[in-house]
């Protein structure tokens, strides 16, 4: 391809071609000189789920934005999701980065861009699903942008607050410190493996495995409260939500924290709809929990004494998680076998530039 | 047509269809119950170009959301405008929000989505285009969501700082305040209404004045200095920039304020090229200048007792503003001829579903 036609990945793009509009960021001041002072505590150079204000002493306000698939969103189209659906998830996926900050939601703005044939109570439906995510998680729709467009488009933003010290960003992770997740990942993805190809599987799920997997769709959760818990001491020292999946997401935090982990397989949570759609369409279990899917968990790290004051919160808020490694200085995340065998982390990572089924690339539809 | 297959306008589902979800939220607590406390001053209800978050003592952080056409954004179709030009226009779009509340912008999140076959080059220029505009407007691109989609899409966030006591509303005018805009309004719809027709108009325009249409499209301006400055005292009673159209924003502030409005017609700025378009085209200067047009001037309203100050201090920075009419207690938006005869603002609104040039409403391509 000569340079003009040359088409990078997403990953590409952010770190090569427009890199230098976003470097250096973190840590300016952003207000106007005579105004209240206004820090960037982490800009977009810092590649966490929110932009970090400090806007005040030690009051930070944490926002980001999510966009996500209507149409091309492959269950929506397939008649599995309903309006409302598409509606609520648009919510729970932009307050899930509020949660991966350790801050509280104080509000969303939501995009909802509609065709000429969208009727009064279809554009009901998904308004309707975007107010129920929004309560859910205890916060409301402040604003946002409403109109025609050709075709449904969904995008929003969500904002948070969080005091400056117990504020949760996916640097921070030490080697020693124990990696952690609040479930089972793997099942939004799953379900997108399996839907778009029951028909051509011998046998299929039963109607109770089949519902689990559209229901992670449905209702997903935003870990509020999770991140609310392990930004109380704070107790996390890196923390991310798993929307691209927890091979991406730890290697995420691998990245930005320069440390590496090692995976115990045996230890990583999976859910029995994973299991069941592993067997039906013949993939690993192990490398289908950890491939693209936008479960919203929170993947962090712990130090090691902190672990039981941390399980003792989360039990007394009736939450859980679950310890599935720890970091490294080898730089590197690797999955280990019962046996001691260390191989790189299987699983396919999430590239919206790919979306062939087939080649297991499970697109999460966000 | 029946119920389910209704399609309302957008002030009519906002209204009518999602009110209940948005009903009575400024004023609200929205912050943590344990963490530092944080108001809603303006939400969805305010229906303010910003919601407003007083975060702290006084300090307020403003933030709004704008989707931006690419395909059938009319002149970018046509090849008028450039990728460049598009992302532009996403940035000044946003910001003008935060200007038109009295902030100072912080940083800008934005939505940028793109098919498979736009390559690097051309991604490159948009994000190129929204990086000038947010320099342009001393702010940042701190965040957003970059990746694939079935065609390009656009959209953002921008937020601001103001303090409390300072910022700027749409309610707010009173009966005898002056009413004022900071520049000549329905350029960018002169230049929607022209170019699309351009090959049917037997005497075209001048190359000069086809390019003074096309450079409002592609370097807009937001009025974040003219903002800061009616933001001072504060000068501005009510204040909304002219995103809709200058009959649009005007019955809106009079509706937001519980005010009537007598436009004097002769004091309304026309700029030459709206008035080359008029009669190009076959239409009233005036009601062309009124029409729906996203030209980011800013509408204010002024005591009476504050002009001259207001006028020094805009003296003072370079800038410049018209008064082109006054509060009355009508409850009407009018328009008075310099006979004195009053009749109903001419000029079509913005309405998202209609998009028909050849009935004159010029859509503003956001």
């Amino acid at each position: 391809l000569t340079k003009a036609a040359r088409r990078s990945d997403e990953p590409a793009r952010v770190e090569q071609l427009i890199g230098s509009f976003l470097t250096g960021q973190s840590g300016s001041a952003v207000g106007p000189p005579e105004g209240p002072g206004v820090l960037l505590l982490a800009g977009a150079d810092s590649k966490d789920d929110c932009a970090v204000f400090e806007v005040s002493d030690r009051t930070c306000v944490v926002v980001g934005s999510d966009y996500v698939r209507g149409p091309k969103f492959a269950l929506y189209e397939m008649g599995l999701l309903s309006n409302f659906d598409v509606g609520y998830y648009l919510a729970i996926a932009n307050i899930s980065d509020v949660a991966a900050m350790g801050a509280a939601p104080i509000g969303m703005l939501s995009v909802v861009r509609y065709p000429r044939e969208m009727s009064d109570s279809e554009f009901y439906e998904v308004m309707a699903g975007i107010h129920q995510g929004c309560t859910d998680c205890g916060t409301l729709i402040v604003g946002g942008d409403i109109g025609g467009a050709e075709r449904l488009i969904l995008s929003g933003s969500a904002l948070g607050v969080v005091d400056r010290d117990k504020l949760l960003l996916r640097r921070g992770a030490h080697s020693g410190d124990l990696l952690c997740v609040t479930g089972p990942c793997g099942v939004l993805g799953a379900a997108v493996a399996y839907f778009p190809r029951r028909n051509e599987i011998e046998q299929g799920l039963s109607p109770e495995t089949e519902a689990k997997l559209l229901h992670s769709w449905k209702r997903p959760r935003a870990r509020v409260a999770e991140g609310r818990a392990l930004a109380t001491k704070p107790f996390a020292t890196a923390c991310q939500d798993s929307s691209d999946g927890l091979k991406a997401t730890i290697e995420q935090i691998c990245e930005a924290s320069g440390v590496g982990f090692d995976v115990e397989e045996s230890a990583v949570p999976i859910a029995g709809e994973v299991r069941a759609v592993a067997e039906a369409i013949g993939v690993n279990q192990f490398t289908l929990a950890m491939s693209a899917s936008s479960d919203f968990q929170l993947v962090f790290t712990l130090d090691p004494s902190d672990l039981n004051a941390c399980r003792d919160l989360f039990r007394s808020l009736g939450l859980v998680f679950h310890v599935i490694g720890q970091a490294t200085r080898s730089g590197m995340a690797r999955a280990v076998a019962p046996d001691g065998t260390a191989r790189p982390l299987p699983g396919v990572a999430w590239k919206h530039q790919q979306s062939n089924i087939s080649t297991l690339v499970v697109d999460g539809g966000g």
